[in-house]
């Protein structure tokens, strides 16, 4: 008898079928002598639907009225799963976050969690019942709700089982596992059985999709095993931990992110401190730069290029504009046709021939390199976005990662 | 500058555009120097939409869970309704049940409020705010979520002021105020400036459908002056408050109820405590009698009827059924097609001649007298269905309400 942790995402509870079926496997869990407590999502479209009735009234609402109004959508999943899991007819309360403690800090729409109070938690588990809380909301310090912003639910879960110290924290969603690729792109893409933390936190900040960083970070940090697992069928997924032994395969995914803008601030004067004042201009605004390309100085002048999130590129813009004196560029350029590919895997640091095998890949398939950048498990480029899948599979065959 | 709670119900809510005018009401009275509480349903449908979709996965959950559900009703409503006074640029916060201090008794669908924690809707108010409370919920000692049954919204207005020691409670709904018979029955019935605590607990009760009445109750017991006003006009309302003046009318209303349903056993042994046997059986399942009347005993049988309300007619059939042996009727009677016409004013019980006045009226227009229970201000008489609206057309006449 272990404590296990599922987390159900919107689509996994989107109508009454999907929930009975989501209320069967938790039951399953349970039958099998497991104690479970359940982390859940607003269904399908409720998010969307909340946010648009608050647009025809306010477009500019506060993001604490805006907290109050979209946390009502993960209360109507974890009361409508309680009932699914009634009419089985096992023991089983529902929480909102407030009721399962937990406590975040005051950054409303994007709040941390700072702790969990789990004394009610543990006392219904003690009663053996099955717990459903509401994912993606806690409460402040001032007793207001709070949500936990992009990817919140995935977080709830995994604080949910560090709190509890749970054997395993099971995310439930509509792919099987980790690929070595988006199986939509490249048709003999694999699953992977295992991946590490650090290798999961490349892959979900590339643009995998499968798991939100935040909840990898937290997962690395109090040491909780993951498993992503599909709700809609019974295959094995793949189990996210701390992998020691030497990997055989050195490259475990190869990732598209389109969500990417490229920024080129043209003839910029070749002092010292330059490049700091842009990017400090710009993360001011909590605005990210990813891709970091200078060019060497030249009668000078230098040339400065970075990538920020296509969303952001309005914001950046306007930016530069307002500062345009200080900068003191020739030329600003940007462009939104480009994508990044990656690749992802915990041994390549210790392989120079990695990084030459992918451009050669590209090379053979006639792709243009824009920009590079590696950290220790990952290789970056940007190209055009066009040439995007087929860099993806491109890549993917050369590394025979099916 | 004085407080003021107000109360807006769910019509008044049901799309952005009302919730927007509802949003300017408050801000004129808060612009006028006043502070403002409001307590607000869930917009029209939401609470029907939610039953709905518990009804799909379980038509007999608990009413714990139900609860869960369909407070979020309220917090949809009262988050959009505080969007709509930012907009207006006026500051303004709002609060669920838990969050206002509500805290109830475990009925779990038809809690009581035991008390409500003001410190946090001081604080609040203290600040200048607009305060958007949550109606129809509260929390219980087990930290879990509540609501407050029927009427719930109009009492949870009510306990505010109270709490909050108000100028006035005002409940916004879709009629003008309280008027002398129903205005779709009696097309020149008078709306009354004001009416006492005790007729309006009676009208109530009838059937009017304005304040429901536990609200009138708890206003009555802590002396909560109401007004009735309608929240698509600027009419003045009706008052509601101690009304201790010599009434120069006697008669302030007429009120129609359909449902109702007379029950008759006939031929029961008249011995004593037999009518205590049959109403206990009856209210331990918590239903409740309305008018009763016992017959004459003749050779040691008697009849006895009474009513329900018409909803309540099958179980009670169900309950005698079972009793049959402890019952001893020689036959049993039921009947849907009737009505309650009742004339209420706090002055008639001095006044024997309004009895007769009544039944006066009923007599000119062929209208048959089935039963008749009297209190002291109030007298109902149970008619024929298809009669009702001419017996209240009659009786409003005769005592020349308008």
């Amino acid at each position: 008898m272990g404590l296990i942790v599922q987390k159900y995402g919107g689509t996994s509870v989107r109508d009454a079928e999907r929930v009975m079926n989501v209320a069967n496997r938790i039951v399953e869990a349970y039958d099998a002598g497991n104690n479970v407590v359940v982390a859940v999502s607003a269904q399908g479209d409720t998010t969307d639907n909340l946010i648009e009735k608050a647009m025809e009234i306010n477009s500019n609402a506060s993001k604490r009225e805006m907290d109050v109004l979209l946390s009502t959508g993960e209360q109507i999943s974890i009361s409508l799963l309680a009932m699914a899991i009634e009419k089985i007819g096992r023991p089983v309360i529902s929480l909102t976050g407030w009721q399962a403690g937990f406590k975040t800090d005051a950054a409303y729409s994007n709040a941390r969690i700072d702790r969990i109070d789990t004394e009610r938690l543990q006392n219904e588990i003690d009663k053996r019942r099955i717990v459903i809380v509401a994912g993606f909301q806690g409460i402040n310090k001032y007793g207001d709700i709070t949500t936990l912003g992009r990817g919140g639910s995935d977080t709830s879960a995994v604080a949910l089982a560090a709190a509890l110290n749970a054997d395993i924290c099971e995310i439930y969603t509509d792919v099987d596992g980790v690929y070595t690729a988006d199986p939509r792109i490249v048709k003999n893409a694999k699953k992977l059985d295992d991946i590490s933390y650090d290798e999961m936190l490349e892959l979900a900040s590339l643009g995998a999709n499968v798991l939100h960083n935040r909840s990898v970070e937290m997962a690395k940090k109090y040491h909780v095993k993951l498993a992503v697992k599909s709700s809609l069928n019974k295959v094995e997924g793949t189990l996210v931990k701390e992998v020691n032994k030497v990997e055989k395969m050195l490259v475990r995914g190869v990732t598209r992110d389109n969500d990417v803008a490229r920024i080129s601030l043209c003839g910029v004067e070749d002092t010292p401190g330059k490049a700091f004042t842009v990017f400090s201009l710009i993360s001011k605004e909590n605005i990210g730069v990813d891709l970091i390309l200078q060019s060497i100085g030249n009668n000078g002048k230098k040339d400065i290029s970075f990538t920020v999130k296509e969303s952001d590129l309005d914001r950046v813009i306007e930016i530069l504009e307002e500062n345009k004196e200080i900068i003191n560029a020739q030329e600003i350029k940007f462009a939104k046709d480009v994508s990044k590919v990656s690749i992802v895997g915990a041994g390549m640091v210790n392989n120079a021939g990695v990084a030459t095998k992918m451009f050669e890949a590209l090379y053979n398939a006639h792709i243009n390199i824009n920009m590079i950048a590696t950290s220790e498990i990952k290789i970056s480029v940007l190209v055009p976005r066009k040439d995007a899948e087929r860099a993806v599979v491109a890549i993917h065959d050369k590394f025979m990662l099916a």
